[in-house]
């Protein structure tokens, strides 16, 4: 592997280049209009987890934004291997971005003349939640910003328009917690800045219809309560269920399942992760390790002793 | 003037550069979060319009989202100064754009530990609707998206984030109009794509009181009609009263006053820009001409008859 590409490999303009030089012009709609709709899948062991659920949310995100690269799907894939080789990351966060780009002709001021564009990375693996809080247990903050609703902006069309949760996360941080979830407007739970919420009550696990990603973690999730016999819904969830919940679980495509110990002022169990969140952890990564959902990466040459 | 900077100036990471090179990091958080803030203010005949209102608006919209870049206003207010004049453009579009960067230490996912980092170009100027449209007044759509609520994003601090602007846009053309306004969620008028919307019913003009921003073209416009003895107010605008207005127009720092000719199904007066949208447009122009709110262009060199 060339050592330009140790710290990551990406795909912009038709070539891969070092991660380093990858950019996007400061007038591309993708930035200017926030024009774009991007998706993250990972790779631990030399394999991607859940490729062509990623590659299928993508797509229906590309067809609902209109925005469509000159790239085929099937193209994309493979460019997806090929950055991971590049980059010899047998754990990685690898991106795929599809960007309105920039009008063809100076000056016009419409989508359709847009020259549309896809953008790939691969990364060394980062968690959400960093490692040692997942441990103790994630605090998790109720922010006061609300999510903005479904009808202004698709939360299921994987979006970079995080202004909401961002502020979200200022007042957590602010007031020393490690993130935050979002309300809506009429008090129902909805995400967090890059992940889905669950909570646990009397044995059921419960994970917010509205306001938030159709996560593929989520899917995970609710696959294995199934496996394991567990109660599980996509249901409305208040936040006073929320409040007052035994186990709540926050769960990502960079982090997995992750387990929360406080919401707001309330310490839950031994402040913790519950039995029934650490259970799910402890399975998904277990899994992960049988080759569950896995796609090995192509020409991916696995690293000596390291 | 330079060859390189014919097509437009720009300043990125502490250097002056040809437009053409100006790029941002794929994960900048400008990008991947929107997490940016920006404004607009334009050059017409070697003159800032409204310069240190532009700067003031864009201060504070840094203040909320709390980026910092290392620039103090001042050196920012030189940077635009010096873009134009590389670019050598006396009619020009002049962004400021403050980003919140990326962490210093890789992996963080706060938003306190990212380097804020300020770009500054200059463009030709471009009109957000054409000059032809102007003309004859925009066919405005009357778009099913609901705005995103102040609460979730405030629309006062000028941002990125243009997915419910640009889904009314893409409406808009596909019913076969120039652009598009959005109401908020409880059918009281907004914005559209970059610009503001007045109306004027019975001799009275009047613009949004929310879901918008505090557009200086929009405080111009309110000054001109003070100036000219014309009742205008910042007031609710029910969606019926745009609909049954006797003239509409547009504000935009990059366009002017614009009149419409067309909302939804109406045409409005003789399917023309209305009087007083137009004599509004005129002064607009004709108080550039006399020097009103102007900044000269510092070392900008007045270009041969061309």
């Amino acid at each position: 592997m060339s050592e330009d590409f140790a710290e990551g490999a990406a795909y912009v303009r038709g070539r891969f280049v070092p991660f380093a030089e990858a950019s996007l012009p400061v007038n591309d709609w993708g930035f200017t209009r926030s024009d774009v709709v991007y998706d993250v899948v990972h790779v631990v062991n030399g394999a991607f987890f859940r490729l062509p659920d990623h590659l299928e949310r993508f797509q229906r995100a590309m067809d609902r934004r209109r925005i469509h690269p000159p790239e085929t799907l099937a193209e994309m894939e493979d460019i997806l291997h090929r950055c991971v080789a590049l980059a010899g990351l047998a754990d990685s966060y690898v991106a795929m971005v599809a960007s309105r780009g920039r009008p063809r002709a100076a000056g016009s001021r419409r989508p359709a003349d847009c020259e549309n564009h896809f953008i790939a990375y691969a990364l060394p693996w980062v968690d959400v939640v960093p490692k040692d809080v997942q441990a103790r247990g994630a605090h998790l903050w109720i922010a006061s910003t609300p999510r903005v609703p479904d009808a202004s902006v698709d939360p299921t069309v994987k979006n970079y328009q995080w202004n909401d949760l961002t502020s979200g996360l200022m007042e957590a941080h602010d007031n020393g917690y490690d993130t935050a979830v979002l309300c809506d407007s009429e008090g129902f739970v909805t995400e967090g800045p890059g992940f889905n919420v669950f909570v646990v009550k009397d044995g059921q696990v419960l994970t917010p219809d509205r306001g938030s990603l159709q996560g593929i973690t989520r899917r995970s999730v609710l696959e294995l309560c199934a496996e394991l016999g567990i109660p599980a819904a996509i249901a409305p969830v208040p936040r006073a269920l929320l409040e007052d919940a035994d186990e709540v679980f926050l769960a990502t495509t960079a982090g997995g399942v992750m387990p929360v110990s406080r919401v707001g002022p309330r310490i839950m169990g031994n402040d913790r992760p519950g039995p029934l969140s650490a259970r799910l952890k402890e399975v998904y990564w277990a899994k992960h390790a049988e080759g569950w959902h896995a796609t090995p990466v192509r020409a991916l040459v696995p690293a000596a002793a390291d």
